[in-house]
């Protein structure tokens, strides 16, 4: 007997997204057990107001699979609903449960990170629970890269390499001018530092850039921070920083906290911005250099024009793996990138359990920091480089970038 | 008898400017009159300060000159130097006549915007006053479209490319959820929207973005704006807003200086930045709904990895032709872009007076914008569109992008 996939996503934009959601259906086209494959509109949330449209007609071109897999953010919607606990609200799990049984659903695929991997796993445990065979596979999706169980997350290669090419720009930028200046380019990051890693990158292409690097796995020290950019002028004309948004200062604190509890401006209004900008006043009134800051912002996670081959391809295949996962009768695990080996670069897509993955957050190594504090060691290199790995050609039309649109018209 | 060449670049960085220099040392390859080929390290001052390097015998390969063409910034470095007038300082043009009577030099070619028009004017006005035969040509570089004698300026082109990407992405980003927001996009422009205008282009790849569009040729009226963006809300549930940072309220302040302290740069500029945390703040306070900025910020003008194969194109052939308009014996003019025709795009380059330019900025056109003054009429596309077309691969290594490095040994 048929039955119907439905796939989902959620959490945060990232440009690899709907290479997921492209393998998910392309391999669901491939198996005749399966009949139809609907799409839950804004994550789980739309799947419990029965927001469902039908996937598999909308498909039918490899020019289609092409352009969805280049598209960035969330095609189906996004939503940012974590699903109570079971005991808190039965009720939700039952709705669940009886649209899952209305539309015929014997597999769901989840795509996003640790928040959406414990939705996950609360409905695994729950279908298991009422001995229903319907098969719930998480799918990593972050560009933050702190998932547990997979060796990095689909994601994290296109906007690795999104940061990692705007330093080598910006630095170059830099070094325009013949004076002292600093430039502190802030990455997103809040907790963990992968992010932030990818700046240093362009040392493998001749840039010798960024001088300093200051991640959120070390306490953030003004002073120190002072005292590193006055070293390094005095040796050079343009220092440039690479920053994570979540760095903190001994106490715990964001770095970024002290802006918006501390200074108003000529209104009286709270500041509300982040470390960079924070950094940069600092540099302003204490070394009165010519001083920046650049929010990387929210490019680092939609730049679909500059994406990672290899994360393009891997995110696609984390889809296909997924589906296979589930038709040999897995559930409640997480597809995950095991990393084959670095030299050429090999990968596997295998499985772990999602309660090993659900609502943790995996950190940057701190043996891959130096001593220290403000740079990184080498080591980091044969990691990240596989995942930046090649070029794609993103469709475009009158020279903008071309992306794929649901019809979203519900069934 | 041989002369040489003397090239120099000069002002704010642009993703093209080292294609103008590449065409210079093209074109000036091929003429046997044309001795050696220097490049004066940032800018006039550079030459001020005899740091001027041999150009000829580092770019033996076409893929050096392709290296060269797409790698960001001034290759030779900038400087933010304004020739004071003559009689204000007469030693500084002896001084300048002598270094380049030491090196041959017969012909100076000097890459830049308005401010650098200016320098390449008073140079040509000097020389030509002592009858000595340097001839001084202009070469258009600026982001900022703003100069007058040229259909357009290279740089602009691959700018508006990166704009428009850029919109064309932050639109898929913002709509992944299903909630009211608000997102301000702030584009570079203290003075003239062109750039801000390039924000509307991804309405000719099938995206109706932005909604809301603020040029600085429109007083900005915040209430207005509020009013806007709840009248949107009404409809839908993501309003895109793309900003100059240059917009200005009817008494003629920037909205950014509410922001900022009267910090500027050496030509009297103010520095601007903080016209899109300002509306952030006021949408925040005013309508409580989600609401982010977003600085596209220098990536504007130096985001190499996504050049406009036209803009590239034109720089090139705008240093080719300003090599052979020396050589025909023309000083004093600058090269400029000459539109042919829409359809198929083709250009000309011709020259324009350096005094019909230099110092001056040319608006974008008021009838190009709606009489509400929060949009742009369809008549932008005919005049964008051909300026962004066609994509360029530029040099990678690693992943990341490979950029070209001279030898600065100076001569």
């Amino acid at each position: 007997m048929q039955k119907n996939i439905l796939i989902a996503q959620s959490g945060g934009p990232t440009a690899a997204i709907n290479a997921t959601l492209s393998g998910v259906i392309r391999e669901g086209l491939r198996h005749e057990v399966i009949g139809n494959i609907y799409g839950a509109l804004n994550g789980i949330q739309g799947a419990l107001e029965r927001r469902l449209i039908e996937l598999k007609s909308q498909l039918t071109t490899e020019k289609q699979f092409k352009m969805l897999e280049s598209t960035p953010a969330m095609a189906l919607g996004s939503c940012r609903y974590k699903l109570p606990a079971y005991d808190k609200s039965p009720a939700v799990y039952e709705e669940i449960r009886n649209i899952f049984h209305k539309y015929g659903i014997g597999y769901f695929f989840y795509v996003g990170g640790n928040d959406s991997m414990d939705t996950a796993l609360k409905l695994s445990d729950y279908f298991t629970a009422c001995n229903d065979d319907i098969r719930v596979i998480g799918l990593p999706k972050t560009i933050d890269n702190d998932l547990y169980g997979t060796d990095h997350t689909p994601g994290y290669g296109s906007a690795a390499k999104f940061i990692a090419t705007a330093m080598a720009e910006i630095a170059r930028d830099c070094d325009a001018y013949n004076l002292n200046s600093v430039t502190i380019v802030e990455i997103m990051g809040r907790n963990a530092g992968w992010l932030t890693a990818a700046s240093v990158l362009p040392r493998k292409a001749g840039a010798a850039v960024p001088q300093l690097v200051y991640m959120p796995e070390v306490p953030f020290d003004l002073s120190a921070f002072l005292n590193d950019v006055k070293r390094l002028h005095a040796e050079r004309h343009t220092v440039l920083v690479a920053v994570s948004e979540g760095i903190r200062f001994a106490d715990g604190r964001y770095v970024s906290e002290s802006e918006q509890s501390d200074v108003t401006d000529s209104f009286g209004h709270r500041y509300l911005s982040g470390a960079g900008k924070l950094l940069e006043r600092l540099v302003a009134e204490n070394l009165g250099c010519k001083v920046r800051s650049v929010e990387l912002n929210i490019l680092q996670r939609c730049s679909s024009h500059l994406l990672s081959a290899t994360d393009i391809n891997e995110a696609r295949c984390v889809g296909q793996a997924a589906v296979q996962f589930a038709l040999e009768g897995r559930t409640g695990v997480m597809a995950a990138i095991k990393r084959a080996k670095n030299e050429p670069y090999a990968f596997d897509i295998g499985t772990v359990p999602l309660k090993e993955v659900a609502g943790l957050e995996r950190r940057f190594p701190l043996e891959w920091i130096t001593p220290s504090g403000n740079d990184l060691t080498d080591d980091v290199f044969p990691y990240l480089l596989p995942l930046i790995a090649g070029e794609i050609q993103s469709p475009t039309v009158n020279g903008i970038p071309e992306f794929f649109n649901f019809n979203k018209a519900v069934v």
